[in-house]
């Protein structure tokens, strides 16, 4: 080894021990990648819960006018969140913006947690909780999900458990509703119940990232709670929404957080002063008012949603409950089998039983809800591509 | 005080102390509140180190499609990385990416600082090394500059100091070449000398946000280092690029650095995985290859830092030596003072000597140099606020 690359061996060991035994995230496998790595050139992406009707069309024409790029962004994101406050009825000191709603999440974990502290979440949550948990040193207390065979939510999180691991240390609790990677959700009174439970000192983030997502009807009989509304009851309940979902606005990096000013004003002393981009700005801000793409988006979603479930079940597959814009089914064979299988037949989706993954889930696959034509290519496709593994296997 | 506010307040409290105590970064003046506040229409904004002749066309020519927002970035930054390695001759994997420099600062510190560590830097340094030294609870060790009467670099850099204040605790030196707020720079021998001296255990992260606008001549000579040159040799560099200045596209946030491979792997475990969006990775793998547009932007501003520096040395201001993007001059008056006179003249500049600045530059304004338009109208907004202001104290 050369001096230069001993030297740079040493300060790769000159990092915090816990930032050092990150395993990073794994982003789902772009197109072009795919493309390039097969040689394919029809390729559909239901690994990254994207929107398959695209973005809002009010936010493309939003950002037609591309002549500030010189021009850092509005670091107060003053536009974007009055559009909010209006929209949901909240003061706009009770949001910030995120780059994503990663990076809400960030913040929460760079301004709460330390080593000696940490932070409760459901085994498996979405993967960037336990990332920003370990980036600063904190303790991740993984509590085990309900049981494969629960009536009900199987694989859902166990409120009464995270309410249960709480102790003195812990300062952040997440949770996602409805949850990625399953799509499980808790309902009002659950979690009602457990945000009585918790002490008024533990932030709650309650991640609703695919929340637009749910059927309206939930929300009005209690069957899903409006996490806007339980924030105005509970001071320590942080919401995170984001754009990349329902809105189609994955690309630009926009989310926001809503809460107790005072909180509010922590993670905004972490952030980065420009930290969401012009354009995301503006699109963000149009995406916000067009209630009739958000209301088509959600409608095609609850179809296809709807279709996959039955369809799969109907192969004998066991699917897990979901609420969100993908499915989550048991495959009976190992996850990453069936994964490069299906992009051979150019599906990509995502294989659960990762690294980030406490157990359970090494046979699940989640796939995106496309268009009608999507889904019925990724169906065909996993009948080939199981029929084919399981003759193999057998 | 509600139930509501006092668990919120309380909520406060649980964060971390040594960010609880962080002054959020002080943005320059969006150019539409001066706007309202004023009632103005004609402004200039001459506060943020822009590139007054916008972005690249190229960077604008490559953003017309925008017909994947709903899809994720591509978080490896792939094509952006790739062009980024031909042009600079250095391997993709010495190369990550960044929401704008500052998420690159940011990444350092979270994976290179902690209570106990310190990172060192000279006083007048750029306002987010301090910041995101404190979001991590490590010490600031700001060293004095070189003192006002200094014959060739008055508030410069003073390296000797800065190696000589490296402790065993140290695990990162910021020094940024040209730097901001001053605009001073220190030369290839100094930098080497320095990175001789400093320990292989610390990062040197060189900052070289504004060096595209230094004249080549300087670099043929040894006047101005180059960093990259400079990583190939020390494992322990780190540059960092932006595309927010001579690119002209701060409206999007990207930038880069370079340095040994397993200092790059550590900052990709901290990096959030999408931290760059869609448009920017096309926009600045556009901008890169723009030559023209480059070279334009830097023939005019040594024109208009030239005709500035000059035009306020005849006014009898002192003026700090730049090779930036920008002039800081001494107005004899506190900067706040002329700065809010400025305002209401429709030009908004940079007042320092606030909370970040370890004194020194209490009268000192800095202006980024602006179209000869701009700097004409800049220079007879100061000239009439100066005469008015000087009238008064007198």
């Amino acid at each position: 080894m050369s001096a230069y690359d001993r030297i740079g061996q040493q300060l790769s060991g000159q990092a915090l021990d816990y930032v050092r035994a990150i395993s990073p995230y794994v982003i789902g496998k772009p197109v072009d990648e795919v493309a390039r790595e097969f040689g394919l050139t029809d390729i559909i992406k239901l690994a990254s819960n994207e929107n398959p009707l695209g973005a809002s069309p009010r936010a493309r024409a939003a950002m037609q006018s591309l002549d500030d790029l010189h021009i850092y962004p509005d670091g107060s994101g003053y536009a974007l969140k009055t559009a909010i406050a209006k929209k949901f009825d909240v003061a706009p000191s009770a949001i910030t913006l995120g780059n994503g709603s990663n990076d809400l999440l960030e913040l929460v974990a760079r301004a709460y947690l330390s080593p000696g502290r940490n932070a409760v979440f459901s085994a498996h949550a979405f993967a960037v909780y336990a990332l920003v948990t370990q980036a600063t040193g904190a303790q991740a207390k993984i509590v085990p999900a309900l049981p494969p065979d629960h009536p009900t939510m199987p694989y859902g999180a166990d409120l009464p458990a995270m309410a249960a691991a709480i102790d003195a240390d812990t300062r952040v609790v997440f949770l996602a509703n409805p949850n990625n990677p399953t799509g499980t959700w808790v309902s009002e009174p659950e979690l009602r119940a457990f945000l009585e439970a918790v002490p008024d000192s533990v932030v709650v983030v309650l991640d609703e990232a695919y929340s637009e997502y749910v059927d309206r009807a939930f929300y009005a009989d209690g069957r899903f709670p409006d996490g806007l509304l339980l924030a105005r009851e509970f001071p320590n309940v942080l919401v995170m929404r984001t754009f990349s979902k329902i809105y189609g606005l994955a690309a630009l990096r926009v989310g926001f957080a809503v809460g107790h000013p005072q909180v509010i004003a922590i993670l905004d002393r972490v952030r980065q002063p420009f930290n969401v981009n012009s354009l995301a700005l503006k699109a963000a801000e149009a995406a916000l008012a067009d209630e009739e793409f958000i209301l088509h988006s959600r409608a095609v979603n609850a179809t296809g949603l709807d279709f996959m479930a039955k369809a799969l079940a109907s192969r004998g597959l066991s699917v897990i409950p979901s609420l969100a814009n993908f499915v989550t089914v048991n495959t009976g064979l190992p996850a990453g089998l069936v994964f490069d299988a299906l992009l051979r037949e150019g599906v990509i989706v995502r294989p659960l039983g990762g690294k980030s993954d406490t157990g359970g889930l090494s046979c699940h696959i989640r796939i995106t809800i496309g268009t009608q034509a999507q889904n019925e290519r990724a169906l065909a496709a996993m009948d080939l591509v199981l029929t084919t593994l399981r003759a193999t296997a057998g």
